[in-house]
């Protein structure tokens, strides 16, 4: 197909999609005459894919790149490109609060008391970190206490996530799953954990919300 | 304290500190003279969770000024309050991608299926239909094979996050609580979950990974 087909198929502008071949994102497509090039169905799937990451993911261009790097590189030992797509779609952090010292230890309590073999360089480890230094540095300290919940739930996750993977036999693809449903999956964690506070706090405040609320401002409050 | 010493204690810069003041995030210290202002606790508290808000949780200067106006409303209805901080803390997202009918549906069968008191209007409610039709796009659709045992997990995070809130009576207090938990908790469940699946991969991958790399590579593989 050619470049304005391409653009119909994955909502994508002509000019956005020359962005993403000069960025290295796009394979470029192959040349029919001088100035005419044809696509085909493996674009459309690595546009969505890219838009996936950018729009859903939150990621940026140069974490794309990074991550779809990763995920044409089946020659390599599948745990290893798994770690490389890992570094490369965890946000990185701006500032280091106080207390790190002390959210360092408490994450390495976390992880041994799991019993997840992960070393202190991995780079969730020091963002987990930052978290609770965050948390603790504006007094909500005893965040702690919860941390076991949120560690059985990222297991049960996890666990999810890797059938989920395992389903496609081949490596390429599995590279990609892991990919798209870890930047992906944490959209859908977010939005779902949200829906999940609604009702949870439905059951617990519901008739305190009630009594003082009009229809339209408790968004999806619903007390039925 | 000066405005100098509210800086060090915080780690924030001057010029930041002003324009949060400017921008309505922070109100202004009292003025000691015509030129000089005089700053406290209070100050030092918020300039944590405004920075925790913005460099942990990723909000924009103006979703923060949303949230704090939701914090600073305790003569509301706790419920009322949560709605409104919970709209203002939901990312939004840039495009609706195809298929978003049938990913509604699919959202509307899972809601009905936990039970959850949640009305369609609600932002995460479309959040998630634009994740689900993303991973469908890319030829993952599968993924909703797994979507109770996030729903599950959201649940049992969502019950702990509530918990933790009600720990503190005041209605003041709480509404900052589920705020800043619901960012920070998002960041927490985020560096949790990569750290949860290194530890799955290793118990699946592990032999293949450990195989054809080198210790730098595989950072956190850490097979024993």
């Amino acid at each position: 197909m050619r470049i304005g087909e391409l653009s119909r198929e994955t909502g994508v502008a002509i000019p956005t999609i020359k962005y993403y071949v000069r960025e290295g994102l796009l394979p470029a497509g192959r040349l029919t005459s001088p100035n005419q090039a044809s696509y085909d169905d493996g674009h459309v799937r690595r546009l969505r894919l890219i838009r996936g990451l950018i729009d859903v993911g939150g990621l940026s261009v140069s974490s794309v790149r990074d991550v779809l790097a990763a995920v044409d590189s089946p020659e390599e030992a599948v745990h290893d490109v798994l770690g490389v797509a890992q570094g490369a779609i965890t946000p990185r952090t701006a500032a280091a609060p106080e207390g790190m010292e002390r959210a360092r230890q408490t994450v390495a309590e976390l992880v041994r008391r799991r019993g997840w073999r992960v070393e202190p360089d991995h780079p969730s480890y020091e963002k987990l970190a930052v978290a609770l230094a965050t948390l603790r540095g504006i007094a909500h300290g005893e965040f702690e206490e919860v941390m076991d919940d949120y560690a059985e739930a990222c297991e049960r996750v996890a666990a999810a996530d890797l059938a989920w993977a395992e389903r496609n036999a081949e490596v390429d693809g599995l590279v990609e799953r892991v990919v798209v449903g870890t930047v992906l999956g944490d959209a859908v964690l977010s939005a779902m954990r949200r829906l999940a506070h609604v009702e949870a706090s439905a059951r617990t405040f519901g008739e305190a919300g009630e009594r003082g609320a009009s229809e339209a401002e408790v968004k999806g409050a619903g007390g039925r």
